[in-house]
């Protein structure tokens, strides 16, 4: 008998892969479960077979979509009065924009940040909230650790999570311009592992010492910053290749990276990347805003100038997280750019994936050098002052984005139309003149022609501008809309620490927690905050350093294209008789 | 007891000049019929009281709109075969384009272009066609001549005319732009006097000795040539004044109009260069293509900006009539140039007014000095030629107008508000960067506020830059499409003639014309394609010209402005950090 399944996600079939495309809700009928690689083969109630992804289907059962429904109960007894609250509060906001619960709620309850995440996680599915774009909410998008001990071989594949990426509306010229680098950092319920013992408290009242090495924090002329070192990491992400798998049915793209350290460089598909996405995620995203990858998108996956947008994507990330000193010399990301062979790289993910300094308690490696514990008032205000910039920021860069997307629109359509229109009427009276019969007037037909065609050249350049600059101008805002949109996740972490420790005093009374106890969490919220506050210096560093440069690169092209209309309109003038 | 009238046009009141707004086919009682100039007071069903113009009412009487059915029948009953089919078939074509005529009809009946005329009158009325706006189909629009004998201080006001222009329509930023100069030579039924006896074979078969100076032709280099005179005649038109009347009831604007002869001014207001411009039409149409003054506007006649764009457009008109050799020359035109005082302005219009030597009779004074005589062939070929360039520029001069327009309007309305939302977009970012409490990005914020303030200027000079250059090509091409409406009129005149000629055989067998008068007619339409040769390479010679000196001008204020835009940004770019 035929075993029925129930489509739990919407999956569109990429044409030439024998894919089958699903609905969400969908019955259709396994005609083949030992596929491998992540998928089975399918029927659907209109007779068409085709594959479709694994994770996709659930076999006999009725779809769950509660995705906050799957998470174990947090254990907060001990914190009733805020945490019951301020969880209420925070599910019943506008889940679409985390910087709401700030808001409303300046004075935030720990669990204002967490709470906005299911709520994320449940809206995310619609794909259109510029913070929780990109997969987000997806419960197996991105698979956990342990689930795929057969990965090197086993394809699951980045096609996945199709229908999610802005990409397939987004309008011509621009691939995914307005999507893309837009997701905010996925500190998703699910994605802690254990994440009953994740809350701030897990740090604040930790009684284990801090293993290996210890991550310093100095105090520089800006203020606390991390230890920096020299030369810089970074890495060139090249040379995308195309493979195939399951004798042809299945194809990827395979990039090369090659990091300055070594020159040797290895190779990683999307989903590495991902994977090593999902790993600084879960070991920084408390103290580090790790932003998205660049999207996922189905369709057109192996079109020429995806393939180049999306490396140069990762390049860009790739940069970014290498010029970041407590990331880039992290474990998971040395390995991932200086594994040897297959066997070392299998090995390095299992240690990465067994890494218990996750979450608040990488806090618990970081080492503020000769800096004095700061009192609770100092540290509220450094939260709320970052809080209140990167809010800002966040509405300026997408602000930045709205116009340079509208300028893009019409830069690559109405306007050079325009120009090739007023091209083609001074041609056009140009030919009409020639038919004149009346004699010597070639010197102005052929200075019309000429007139004309620069024009045509002009709504050519006017066409081809955007890609010289606007282009770079979008990407650089577009990762730091990105970047910007992991803060209120990260910024929520030291919220949460900071009202736990407010209520310190309550718990020593209560004896829920020793004298002793209350001064550790006092000292904790302490390094907490040095970590952040040289995060936003090693933020602050990167924009001021980004900007100048984006801005540079910018005014630099459009001072030359200006340049050259001029010029050519100097030589076409140049072309009429002189009366 | 009080006398009613019936309303026969839509008058709209100028604000403040005690006018009362009237509709067609409104009933009014006139309270007051000697108030003078042209004016009566009239009260409508609401109780307003107010100047409306006389020949606006008819007292009495139903209104008659029926154009044609005023004008006396065309005694064309022995041309009998082609006048009847040809006139029908003109009458029932589209009588908003002239040109459909011949498009239709190409060997066209003589009588083609004079039915065309009928037709355009009664659709006049809409004020949008852009060959017969601006007054055409007006039967009191243009007082004819005997009417107005104290026309100097009798008050008929160019403002009488209202409600026919384009320009209250008009979008912004351009005043009139698609409609002044627009309309055709208005060569109507009612504008000859005598019409009945104004037709080609008046002139063809002509047994008068025509009196007066002869208009020569001379043997070019381009081909047949009039005679041009040295110096050129230039006049300037400035210092627009207003006066006022009717004890400051009406008030009106005065141009000084200075020849470069006497260099001694004299004034004009609008309605005498009208009346200059019917006497022109009157005398040389058949011949001569004269241009329609810029559009009559009601609203805002005193607008400044509307001041100066009418002034520029007289002046326009006034150096396309003075580089003329035939109308410069002629008597009405250095009479309205160099009259010295009332009484000879008075005595030169009747005399003026008395001139018999007009419509298609202006061709018995012209003279081609030693050239052949044509064959009919060769008249009908050129003729056909000028016909088919006309109509062809025609299209090209108004393809330009349309994407000069657009152009124009996407200029002053969303391109530079795109340019100052940038503007703003980068000065926002540099406020949120300058909050950030970070030491040293003053050198960035500056140069961002720079870089944002660099775009709200480029914003301010595209939307100024149309001003610059589009206007003078769209001036430019708006006078050619003016003078381009007149052909139709004019080369109809040559067709009919042709035609006429065409049936000379038959008329000499059937006794009609005697076997001289046969070659009398080849000998004058030979004479009148010599004047039509002529006056086509003045058309090709000023075309040459005119389209030489606005593209000069335009490309080199193009190249200004990109250069302009290339040193703000190249400014600006040097106020970031090189790095």
């Amino acid at each position: 008998m035929a075993t029925k399944a129930q489509v739990l996600y919407d999956f569109t079939a990429e044409p030439g892969n024998n894919e089958l495309s699903v609905r969400e809700g969908e019955t259709i009928t396994i005609t083949n479960q030992s596929i491998g690689g992540g998928w089975i083969e399918a029927q659907n109630s209109r007779g068409e077979v085709g594959l479709v992804p694994e994770d996709y289907v659930e076999v006999g059962k009725p779809p769950a979509f509660a995705a906050g429904g799957s998470v174990p109960p947090i254990d907060l007894s001990f914190f009733d009065s805020h945490a019951t609250a301020s969880n209420t509060q925070g599910q019943t906001s506008n889940g679409n924009d985390p910087w709401a619960v700030f808001d409303t709620n300046a004075s935030g309850g720990f669990s204002n940040n967490w709470a906005a995440q299911p709520e994320g996680t449940e809206t995310g599915q619609s794909g259109s909230n510029a913070w929780g774009s990109g997969g987000h909410g997806h419960p197996h998008a991105y698979p956990g650790p342990g689930a795929e001990d057969d990965e090197w071989d086993d394809e699951w594949d980045e096609g996945k999570s199709g229908g999610f990426g802005e990409s397939e509306t987004s309008d011509g010229g621009a691939i995914n311009r307005g999507g893309a680098h837009g997701s905010s950092m996925k500190i998703t319920l699910n994605k802690f592992p254990g994440f009953s013992k994740s809350g701030p408290e897990l740090f604040l009242l930790s009684k284990l010492a801090s293993k290996g090495p210890k991550l310093s924090i100095y105090s520089g002329e800006v203020g606390p910053v991390w230890e920096y070192t020299e030369p810089q990491l970074d890495c060139v992400v090249a040379d995308p290749k195309k493979g195939s798998k399951m004798y042809g049915l299945k194809s990827y793209i395979e990039y090369q990276v090659m990091p300055n350290t070594t020159n040797k460089p290895v190779n990683h598909r999307y989903k590495h990347f991902d994977w090593l996405y999902e790993r600084l995620l879960e070991k920084f995203g408390s103290a580090i805003p790790i932003p998205s990858l660049p999207d996922k998108q189905v369709t057109g996956r192996f079109e020429e100038e995806f393939i180049k947008m999306r490396m140069e994507r990762l390049q860009a990330w790739m940069s970014r997280m290498c010029r970041h000193p407590i990331v880039s010399n992290s474990d998971v990301f040395q390995l991932f750019l200086t594994y040897k062979d297959e066997k070392d790289w299998k090995m390095g993910k299992r240690k990465a994936e067994k890494d218990e300094t996750v979450g608040v308690m990488i806090f618990s490696t970081i080492e503020p050098e000769g800096l004095p514990d700061l009192d609770l008032l100092e540290v509220e205000q450094k939260c709320e002052q970052f809080s209140r910039f990167t809010k800002s920021m966040d509405d300026g860069v997408k602000d930045l984005l709205t116009v340079g997307n509208e300028h893009w629109k019409r830069c690559t359509g109405p306007l050079p139309k325009e120009y090739q229109r007023i091209g083609k009427a001074f041609q056009n009276l140009s030919s009409v003149f020639t038919s004149s019969g009346y004699e010597g007037e070639a010197t102005l037909t052929d200075a019309l022609t000429a007139a004309g065609k620069t024009y045509e050249e002009i709504a050519q350049m006017v066409a081809e501008q955007p890609k010289k600059d606007l282009h770079f101008l979008m990407e650089t805002n577009n990762e730091y809309k990105g970047l910007l949109g992991c803060f209120p996740d990260t910024i929520g972490v030291h919220k949460a620490a900071i009202e736990k420790v407010k209520e310190a005093d309550k718990l020593v009374a209560t004896s829920k927690i020793t004298a002793g106890e209350k001064v550790t969490m006092g000292k904790r919220v302490s390094t907490m905050s040095y970590a952040l506050q040289a995060e936003m210096n090693h933020f602050h560093s990167n924009r001021i350093y980004d900007y100048n440069r984006v801005m540079q690169q910018y005014l630099e092209q459009q001072v030359k294209f200006y340049e050259m209309i001029a010029e050519k309109l100097r030589h076409a003038h140049s072309q009429f008789t002189t009366m």
